[in-house]
């Protein structure tokens, strides 16, 4: 499978008329508080997607030319091995590789030929290139490989089979962790005893996808504090997902209320979003942009919104304006793989965007994704609609799209918060299949499923 | 509480005979797969414990001839507010600072001032470092100022009252970590799910303050992998700790049985490092060399495993010649306190030793711990006892010590595993307390902890 792939990468980078080799680093374990006391070990995913090899401190090499493999990997010497015992090595084995070298002979075995490597998101990485390649630090970047940059992304953009079962066996365990919310949340236990609930689910089965968001503020977009005590009435917003041992991410937010039941104005709110949601969703095939489906969950979330009286005027001139990203102001979805937002290491434009440019509105300007869809892509739905006290407060400064927005009637949702509702999503030959087993999330059934979990 | 030792510390500086400007680098968060997806954020110790500031990206500057203290820190701009939210400045407020000012403002604040700093543990702080210094990467490690280091380490090292409220806290939870995985453990779990089981009570009073080692395969001294299920018959070791949200951590080992009865063998071996460890805390005291009691635990363990027969000879010769340490490979304990190896990153030996300089003698080179106690100290206790199969068959290859070693019946315990159990100590005035409450680590006591938490 990694040599298959490696292969079609060399093929690729040669139609383009690339020589040279390919330089691929995997990751090194990251310092927390002292050089010794790290973090949890996460290899690069493109390291994963062409070695499959999960050791840290490796780096891989490609020859264009033939498509071999060689890897860069100092084996554990035997004094290190009575401290970490003797590691397995049948992922290097598995990996079809032409050679393994010692770290210190990668510079020779590049010599004078052309490298082409990604754009490095960690310090290490970076610091380790410019060794590489004798370079000073503030020319790396200069130096990254555009072509490889595109050819990883085509390949990495459609799932294969092997992908697919990995990629729903994590949202399997997603929807554990969010069922796992459901049944810790109350009033009087807190955001923190509830991450810390979810985090146990995701780590029986492998790691967290990301830092998970709990929080009573879902108007907050990228809460990570988790000092607050949950409250009758309130809602809780869970955005949060698991990652396989093999590195494949799920990525899911529920947003459901602390003592079980939605009160008539978060239904009507939650109700906007959902549907927004589900008429996204339907959209959803090969050959439709990304960016389509995205406005037409904002025309869902406008006319809501329209219906409650907070915006006014013609739904397609507010989306237009962009009247609607005062309440929806992030994107509709990403890709998803390997990484949770899918290759953005590699850069956002790169993998979202084809044809036209990234807008600079407001709102649409957060969209990480917007070009067409292939068969077999992942992505997330994830509408919302937030009342940002600091947003809505800006605006109302500036009069800002004052003919499309109630702002007297808004001022009486300040303190409302926020509700999402992610969703993760194959798109197949004739359209898409939501992943990862059933998980109803209207209100009734929401409401039911925390009834059963709190009996 | 931060200005008092921020004044401190520049008296320390000012005592022998320094000059200019203290640089503190609070830490950044560390990418994970890709630029934004980042480990939980873990503040700098030693900028924790002069600014007590919890935000990423800080750096601190401590005037050397005045005490005052001056932060170089970007507020987050309005448009990334409504994506974090408006953070707390409470910290910020209650450090008692001269002067806030933007990050770039900091090399111009340092002009030509000699300027001492730590060594750097993360490639982030390296280069940033080499960016304010505007100093090449290579030379930074050159310029650390091993005075700021003596006088950092002089104050961390002994604990106030604050730090021991914060340190038992931490403790306890420990407890809790440890009783979790007595109660989760049980033939046919895996060492994940019990480690992602302590890992929830860590995080839902703080974090973790190392990743846990939950093993039956307790000889391998670092086993970070957590991929064997548990079998009747085995012991789980778990060394695992718990940091409080103010960063202060705990650090116990316990070694029990899967099934909850240990057999005869493994009540023997048992019996001997308790033994070791209780003997090596009532020698606790201001005044004693750590490195006396870190060979006094040795001579207990070469005692009990040579009435056992594994061992053989004098005592005395055999923890002269190192031969006990071909079973107890490692150093007796640690300090403890805002890192669980405490101050580790400013360089082990400037922590550990005073005197004489670290033995290169196996076993003893790897006693983290060596120096004159003092009242205050927290540090750990932490015997145990190891058949690790590939060093004894390098060990018995050169027929070393065999002179004390009984090789021919060391044989039949090749697959016993190892024990360890570890606790933490303060120091006091008169000798030593435990820290936190109650936790009997006996055979008996154990077992019959066992069996309630699996009623």
């Amino acid at each position: 499978m990694y040599q298959a792939r490696r292969i079609r990468l060399a093929n690729l980078m040669k139609q383009k008329g690339q020589t040279g080799l390919i330089l691929l680093l995997g990751n090194t374990s990251v310092s927390r508080n002292y050089q010794d006391n790290t973090y949890d070990f996460r290899q690069d995913s493109t390291f994963i997607y062409f070695f499959g090899i999960y050791q840290p401190d490796c780096a891989g090499i490609i020859d264009i030319e033939t498509g071999d493999a060689y890897l860069f990997y100092d084996m554990p010497d035997e004094s290190l091995k009575i401290w970490i015992g003797e590691p397995s090595y049948e992922d290097i084995e598995q990996s079809c590789l032409k050679g393994i070298y010692p770290r210190k002979d990668i510079v020779s075995f590049i010599e004078n030929k052309p490298v082409h490597f990604l754009p490095p998101y960690t310090s290490q990485a970076l610091l380790i290139l410019a060794a590489i390649l004798c370079e000073k630090v503030e020319h790396i970047s200069k130096r990254v490989s555009h072509a490889l940059i595109h050819a990883v992304v085509a390949l990495r953009q459609c799932k294969d089979a092997y992908e697919i079962k990995e990629i729903e066996t994590a949202v399997n365990t997603t929807i554990a962790m969010h069922k796992e919310a459901i049944r810790l949340a109350r009033p009087g236990i807190s955001e923190r005893q509830v991450m810390a609930g979810i985090t146990a689910q995701a780590l029986s089965c492998g790691a967290l996808s990301f830092q998970p968001i709990v929080t009573v503020h879902g108007e907050i977009l990228h809460n990570h504090e988790y000092n607050k005590q949950l409250e009758d009435g309130q809602l809780l917003l869970v955005d949060a997902g698991a990652e396989t041992i093999t590195g494949y991410a799920g990525d899911l937010t529920t947003t459901f209320p602390i003592s079980g039941k939605y009160s008539p104005e978060q239904r009507e709110i939650y109700s906007i979003v959902l549907k927004a949601g589900y008429e996204a969703a339907t959209m959803l095939k090969p050959g439709i942009e990304f960016k389509t489906i995205h406005c037409k969950a904002c025309s869902v979330i406008a006319d809501g919104l329209r219906e409650i009286g907070l915006l006014k005027g013609r739904t397609e001139d507010i989306v237009t304006e962009g009247a609607h990203a005062l309440f929806f102001p992030h994107g509709l979805g990403h890709m998803m793989g390997l990484d949770v937002h899918d290759m953005e290491g590699l850069g956002e434009d790169y993998v979202g965007y084809d044809k036209e440019p990234r807008s600079m509105q407001f709102g649409l300007r957060s969209l990480r994704l917007a070009k067409t869809l292939q068969k077999d892509m992942v992505l997330t739905i994830e509408p919302g609609i937030y009342f940002i006290p600091m947003l809505i407060a800006s605006w109302k400064k500036e009069n800002r799209c004052s003919q499309f927005i109630n702002y007297d009637r808004v001022e009486k949702w300040l303190s409302f918060g926020g509700i999402r509702n992610e969703e993760d999503w194959l798109v197949t030959e004739q359209g898409a299949r939501r992943l990862g087993q059933p998980f109803d999330k209207s209100c009734d059934a929401i409401e039911k499923l925390y009834a059963e979990l709190h009996e």
